[in-house]
């Protein structure tokens, strides 16, 4: 597998996922480019799956979607997208259940699939290190923790669920600071939905996250918990279609945007 | 004593000091009104005066200051404003110990004093509650509670001292919201400096505030510390200036500028 460094361009790292050179996590690559979460559903489905996004646009910012059902382009995101080739790493989920990975969708495409893209923690993370915050799962090269709530998203249709929260701990000074960054950054989850004791927000545990990797939490710390891009796949579950698609978690669409075009004013 | 209400402008407030109609505490009037902190002193340790609230803004957030020295107008806060009359209630400074009050100082007035307008904590509490945020000081109609923390200004000449912090407890859903809000007036102190444990900032009892009154703290509220009008005080008190004079804690300078027009952008 090709190394992919945080050099290259967006369209570089979608070209090496393209040709299968590489299928590996996304974090740290192609630095300032926007990355994104995806979900790809049936057209009978799409609508529901729109609204699901509009009512929880936390866990759910939707920055671009297909622009017809069978469309594999994304243009608002990049001129050369092709959804069904341009993610490093996929999951396929059968009647609610995740059941194959694969590098591509090629093969399964159908005319009817239609393509959402989400904003991904990984914009926050950039601005939060550009600020001189330490980002605890970056500091120590590992999946951020994330772990299912007991607070329930609004449903639509078939969709529905508890969302998912990622957890970065931090000195209160730069919580602080966080939370004023990425309230700048609605696009990308925004600021954080919690923050303090996790029992409040049905979390029992830290050091047992349900995705991800747990990380250190040291005494001055304050546990900081984000809406978080997972949330979509616990939707799916409920849904239990016949057939979805998502990216593999850590493994994003790599757009042509450029992190700081999300932000808001200062 | 005639009651000053919400309902009326900084300038009917103002009228009613200066007549000695009224000497009460400000919290609550002339709703939408800005409210300053004051600090009045002899010319030659103003320049150093001006260099603290530089170094130290989220404590001393200059709002104002005479147009020369002796002139106890402050036409940016007000057309009409007599520093001497228009404050409620006043303190006497000696030696840099508080050594009396009075309703006026226009008996005390020299030719070379300069006056300080510092922004005030009211302001964002407006916007808090505006927001549906409980400020617990005004739910439980008393005094926000403040605190001497470990935490040292940058010194100026011979202002120095501890940074002086007010507290409003609140749930962490609500501290998110209100950091985010408050991070938009910088002119009012801005975002909070600290939340959580009190210890790590060198309080060792919430109950017990060194300024103002204790407030009730429930079990899902994380205490929320902002930077404090009171810390200028502090500093007065390590200048042993042979006189000072400042408002009275709660007996605010109310100006005819709207709280909105404090803000930054959303």
């Amino acid at each position: 597998m090709v190394a992919a460094t945080a050099t290259m361009s967006g369209a570089d790292i979608r070209r090496l996922s393209r040709s299968a050179e590489f299928s590996g996590q996304t974090s740290g690559v192609a630095a300032g480019y926007v990355q994104c979460n995806i979900v790809i559903l049936p057209r009978d489905t799409a609508d529901h799956f729109a609204q699901f996004c509009a009512l929880n646009p936390k866990p759910c910012p939707l920055l671009a979607v297909s622009p017809e059902p069978g469309d594999y382009r994304l243009p608002d995101l990049g001129e050369d997208i092709d959804i069904r080739r341009d993610v490093p790493r996929y999951r396929i989920w059968r009647d609610g259940i995740f059941t194959e990975q694969c590098e591509s969708i090629e093969q399964l495409w159908q005319q009817d699939w239609v393509a959402f893209a989400l904003g991904c923690s990984f914009s926050f993370e950039e601005a939060l290190i550009k600020s001189g915050i330490e980002v605890r799962n970056i500091s120590e090269q590992c999946n951020v923790p994330m772990y299912r709530t007991n607070i329930d998203c609004t449903p639509a249709g078939p969709f529905e669920g508890k969302l998912v929260v990622s957890m970065r701990p931090m000195p209160a000074s730069n919580a602080i600071e966080a939370i004023q960054i990425c309230g700048r950054y609605p696009r990308v989850h925004g600021a954080p939905v919690h923050f303090g004791d996790p029992t409040l927000i049905g979390i029992t545990d830290l050091q047992q996250p349900d995705f991800g990797d747990a990380v250190s939490v040291r005494p001055e710390d304050v546990p900081v918990f984000w809406a978080c891009g997972v949330t979509p796949q616990v939707a799916l579950e409920a849904a239990e279609l016949p057939v979805a698609i998502t990216h593999e978690p850590g493994h994003m669409l790599v757009t042509d945007l450029k992190n700081e075009e999300l932000a808001g004013p200062l």
